[in-house]
């Protein structure tokens, strides 16, 4: 295993520029609500074509890969990478493939083939060795796109903390959902060369908190995992690759409960009229909690796909 | 009674400068629907901190009164429009007061006076006899922003306008929403100054559709009107001093069915991850219908203030 390594700031704006015309500029918006511990402001990640940030890491890492994409491109995940890379090979005409758990939700899916993409299904360990080594033997000859640790990946996803950074000079912390570890280590490594002080945290939901599991224990180990809504996020283990980066930029992991997080998808839709997915919503639970500082906070919307019924249960009062 | 002048593009121009401190430039999306008639975008006005456009206008005309504003501010509407005086007022920390009829719903008074302004209640007839006179007696020294037809209102409103050629050189068509139809001469006025050949529809619900009865007798008319969900546009007339400019300014009146204009905020909120209310449901099912013509149609998505119970009933496909 090689360790992920973060990108520079040039690697980052070098991403800013190959992915202008995949992924939006996203807004960021003050959350509009009066007497929160903090000036919390939203980074509408879920606005982007495919309701999350992933477009961001998918067009980063298609466009430097150059001639080798005619063969086309394959992915391994079951939500949110899979759709970026989906969407940015259909731009781009080239064949796609998504790799994934035969455990996958049936929406999932069905949004993937929308885009045009292939899907093969493997069980959940042969999927996550995709996802370990790199690789999947039927689809070598094609350029493979890893939903994590993908150095361009990480630069593209870095471009939200350039962004945030350019629209609010004065951030004091940013609160960025934890999934594999690849979105704050991008958005961190951005924010950190351009405002060194400002703070950069990860969220995470109680029903599954792996990153703060490993800096509890100084290293990474199994941790909890429960099912629930919060399903963009969460694993049963930060990824050994990721630990050294992430251990070292990160601020610390704040977790919130389902309840939080629950209520703050519905003020997010309540007050600034944008769907959060749970994911999300534990960032901006984090913030208004207190736990991310008084100062000035940017919660990453990191993306807005969440179920239908579910998000109806959140309005209503409701944790799904 | 005079009859409202559409802004000149110097006005919207210094209404940009005037406003900047107060709304968002507000992103221009697509819509994330294959197979639809045109190209469509979205113009998402809903993620102005009001959640709606109002605060565009409100902001042009508080900053244009100059010392007389220290006098206190007061507008005469039972929605967006308060809101967005509100806003602009504390911001300002000038006494706000507004005028509502005694029908108003209680949600839109607490969002009111949440944002620490005053509110008094009137019949309907009184409250209807402000807006058509553009004076409320007992508050005579203070500073009076009409909803609809003041001219830094309506330059406000055209900023949008402005915006959506910017962003969007080659538009073919924006439909607007028609509520008083400020937002709408505002908006044609700045588009076709930039653009002569784009085209500019209104969008009406088939609950309420004074424009589309007065563009079939020649002039306004009384029209029929069911109350609905889609509640921030429709009155039973078009107001005589904005027939001249909407007539002449507008390309004609799109009319969209309650169950099409549910359809569409579903749909928005499902691909796009934001929420749209009714009325500006009612522009992205007319751009849905074909009627905005097969090229690249911009829908101006005018707020996002819907009841959480109405948007869970159109998320699980039904109309509210």
């Amino acid at each position: 295993m090689t360790a992920a390594a973060a990108p520079s700031l040039d690697d980052v704006r070098a991403a800013a520029e190959r992915i202008a015309g995949s992924a939006i500029r996203t807004p960021l918006v003050r959350l509009g609500l009066d007497g929160a511990p903090a000036e919390i402001y939203l980074k509408l990640e879920c606005l982007q074509p495919i309701g999350s940030f992933k477009i961001r890491g998918a067009a980063s890492a298609m466009s430097l890969a150059g001639d080798a994409l005619r063969a086309g491109v394959y992915t391994a995940s079951a939500g949110n990478m899979a759709q970026g890379v989906a969407w940015e090979a259909r731009r781009r005409s080239v064949p796609c493939t998504v790799v994934v758990p035969d455990t996958a939700p049936q929406t999932k899916l069905a949004a993937i083939e929308r885009l045009g993409a292939q899907i093969v299904e493997r069980s959940f360990d042969e999927w996550w060795d995709v996802i370990a080594t790199h690789r999947f033997e039927a689809l070598s000859d094609r350029v493979f796109v890893h939903p994590v640790s993908d150095p361009a990946v990480m630069a593209g996803n870095g471009t939200i903390g350039l962004e945030i950074v350019e629209d609010l000079p004065e951030v004091d912390a940013v609160v960025v959902p934890y999934g594999g570890g690849g979105l704050s280590t991008g958005i961190a490594s951005a924010v950190k060369a351009l405002r060194p002080q400002a703070k950069v945290f990860a969220s995470e939901s109680e029903t599954s908190a792996p990153f703060a599991a490993a800096l509890a224990a100084g290293l990474p180990v199994e941790a909890p995992y429960t099912p629930s809504f919060v399903d963009g996020i969460g694993s049963r283990r930060v990824l050994d690759e990721m630990w050294p980066v992430v251990s070292s930029l990160l601020d610390g992991s704040l977790v919130a409960s389902l309840k939080d997080t629950a209520g703050a998808v519905a003020l997010t839709a309540e007050r600034n009229r944008v769907i959060a997915e749970g994911a999300a919503g534990t960032a901006v639970a984090a913030a208004l909690s207190g736990q991310a500082g008084t100062g000035t906070v940017v919660c990453v919307v990191s993306g807005g796909n969440i179920d239908a019924s579910k998000l109806s249960t959140i309005l209503a009062g409701g944790v799904p």
